[in-house]
């Protein structure tokens, strides 16, 4: 491996690999690129000051006070440049890709411009926060969460001013792991967002355990309100809906997130739903020289067998590894995605892996769903909790399609379990028939996961 | 279904299904008979006073003197009599099977002879503990666990007796979940052991693991102590080694436990592995109108494709569910098990599934392993905690044969990914690709399973 050159050059040139971007996907893929080929050069572009941080920690770290933001950065920018060898430049803002010429070219945070040449190109950019087209998002005091920079500015905006209320519009994960962070340091928070439903992709029997768990923790919930406008008021800023006015010393807009895609789309390459750039199974885009990696880039969904946009860290992680790989000509493809995710609401985990039911209809499939409620723990044992397991099958092929989980212990890796029988593409009745671990302080004889197979088998 | 008859049978005689054995196997067979057909004649023969109880709490409710050993009790027997319409009879210990007559024969609690037809039936005698073949094993205050009245029996003379100090004889997962009751009774424990190994079957890096939470907790482990004899002392049990005497006031046998297939045997019905009853996957032993299950029969491993004896509850259900299903014809096969175990040892999580590298040596394959260590929550994540992973793969196929997780939280439901990959025969590269669950609470980005994949990929 390590006598890999460019191809078709017959004088030993070393490849030259560019990667736009320097979180999880950007760095797995430098890192793993110098491994594979040691004399590879391999230069990063990060537009930010910040790369290779813990972006799914920033909730929690936004919880503490006594803890710097930068405990979330997993490797310094030094060891990168002095230890791996890696061509890393922040402050480097990528504004086109010349794809002919095989040059990317922008500006530096000095205002100068660079024009750097690639044999392959890894396009990492990420996702960007979405912003409701309404006035006064830009106002002081509006923020929204997606790069360690936003982290610092609300952690420091928090620590400065002394916030007593704060209004989350949108209710996604993010918005709900921040109302946590927000009661953490004592803020009173109100959630508002347009529409009616609490989380849409929950089966509606357990989306209002997640909500009274909220509720719980004294945040208002404000779901089916048009945002009109964000408007200051006294001291305070105003979220203004049609039928209700919100306030708080700081809004924190979570409505989710798009695939950064720009500079691809105005290079050309073909890009996938959601707007992500398409890639195949080696993600490679629509041109055999770029790789695109991370939340800008889409995926292949092993249960619908179609394309995809679900931007999670792993995928970001591995798809980098993969870019790399096959940059030095290892030929890998990755499977796929099943969709699998799990975030806290205060004392809860909420998981989810596969197709809700909406999404299987949309797919094409005969959804069949049940929602069982069970134990944490084994009959009689103490402290045991419940815990909420939604299951789908097709009806046609009997296939498992999905499966849901809330409860405030042993949901997050439950969820694991239907996720590789997805992969493997299992129906019901063998997900039904699996020898799943059983002690008392850990669940009920028949897991969870299995009652909710063996009444889902009753209803196909 | 309902109109089901005894085969070959023109007057619409009623089936008489009879089943030895009221615990786990025999009454979930009993339920399910009478929800298959509910005018079928079932009848449980039960040798003891207790019908129905969770087996696997006892330690877990010995720990707890306030709360009563009927708890662990599932369900009543006057609700499988009265509201079920079960014949159920305890106290009737049943002598011999007379396969040609299709009669089972027996005696009473009372010391009366009785003599029962069957069409179809059902052998669910479970295990029996297996005692050393040493003087003393009769002694009072010397004690073993399986049955609900062993259980109470060891919390009677706990509760009775000053009991300061305690002996186990075992250091199995039995033994182990009992040396945490003892301790939380204020009871010292010393336990002992013939063979010199810890935990025979567990990856020799992450056994120590185990021993010293175990020691941690005060508990003096003697393992390499061949057992001479147990005698009375002064106030006092002795148990006698040829090097050691170790001494309390109880002592509880902790060896594991054998398959209850003498009945079985004497009718001439084939047993398997470890003198477990055979039967196929429909559990038809090989005489087609007996069925049996429980931990007195064997199971089909998925993973080496062969025979094995696994005694475990969740089976033990499943295996009662499919003996009643085939006695209503409904021709129910079980795909078999993957020998998923978990169990707590004070704060420890430890589970396992598929094989160990012994395990898969002994069954012809030539097995690659792994050991990580992982955190339990993401980078700087508070309250993380190690988590050991061992992995097994199969160097000629690249099949993944087994796991096993030690860690403080987490490893208890993550063992059930594995355990789904093998029953679908997954290369270990293929598992390595599955979309797990991540959130920075509950895991690092690459799962700790995945990262052990990882690894294990590059040593095979």
């Amino acid at each position: 491996m390590a006598e890999f050159r460019v191809q078709g050059d017959q004088r030993g040139v070393i490849m030259k690999f560019v990667i736009i971007g320097g979180d999880a996907a950007g760095m797995s893929a430098a890192s793993r690129a110098k491994r594979n080929i040691p004399d590879m050069e391999v230069t990063v572009l990060e537009k930010t000051s910040d790369v290779s941080y813990s972006a799914c920690g920033m909730p929690y770290n936004i919880a503490e006070p006594e803890v710097a933001i930068e405990s979330l950065v997993v490797r310094q920018a030094h060891v990168f440049r002095e230890r791996q060898g890696i061509d890393l430049r922040i402050g480097h803002r990528v504004e086109s890709i010349d794809r002919t010429e095989k040059v990317v070219s922008g500006v530096d945070s000095e205002g100068k411009g660079f024009e750097i040449p690639y044999d392959k190109l890894l396009i990492a950019t990420g996702a960007t926060p979405r912003i409701p087209d309404v006035p006064g998002t830009d106002l002081p005091g509006v923020m929204s969460l997606k790069s360690l920079g936003d982290g610092r500015r609300i952690k420091d905006y928090i620590g400065r001013q002394n916030i007593k209320k704060a209004v989350i519009i949108g209710m996604g994960y993010i918005a709900l792991e921040m109302v946590e962070a927000l009661h953490a340091r004592k803020i009173a928070v109100d959630m508002v967002k347009p529409r009616p439903v609490f989380i849409p992709w929950m089966n509606r029997e357990m989306a209002p355990v997640v909500k009274e768990e909220v509720e719980r923790h004294g945040v208002r919930l404000y779901a089916g309100h048009k945002i009109e406008r964000i408007e200051n008021g006294n001291d305070t800023l105003k979220v203004v809906c049609a039928d209700l006015t919100l306030e708080g010393q700081m809004v924190l807009i979570a409505v989710g997130v798009r695939p950064a895609s720009e500079l691809a789309a105005a290079a050309g390459l073909e890009l996938g739903p959601a707007n992500a750039i398409s890639v195949d199974k080696a993600v490679r885009t629509s041109d055999a020289d770029i790789y695109s990696a991370g939340d800008c880039a889409d995926a292949f969904h092993v249960v619908t067998n179609k394309k995809t946009w679900i931007p999670l860290a792993l995928r970001a992680n591995r798809a980098g590894w993969a870019a790399a790989d096959n940059v030095a000509g290892k030929a890998v493809e990755l499977q796929g995605i099943v969709g699998t995710a799990v975030f806290k609401v205060f004392d809860l985990q909420v998981a989810r892996t596969g197709l809700s039911v909406s999404e299987a209809e949309t797919f094409g499939f005969n959804p069949v769903e049940v929602m069982i409620t069970a134990r944490s723990r084994a009959h009689a044992h103490p402290d045991t909790s419940n815990i909420y397991v939604q299951m789908v099958g097709d009806q046609e092929s009997g296939r498992l399609l999905g499966a849901q989980l809330v409860g405030k212990e042993g949901a997050a890796h439950r969820v694991n379990a239907p996720a590789v029988a997805l992969h493997r593409r299992m129906s019901v009745a063998e997900f039904s028939q699996c020898d799943l671990a059983y002690a008392p302080p850990f669940g009920p004889t028949w897991d969870p996961m299995l009652t909710a197979a063996n009444q889902l088998l009753k209803k196909m």
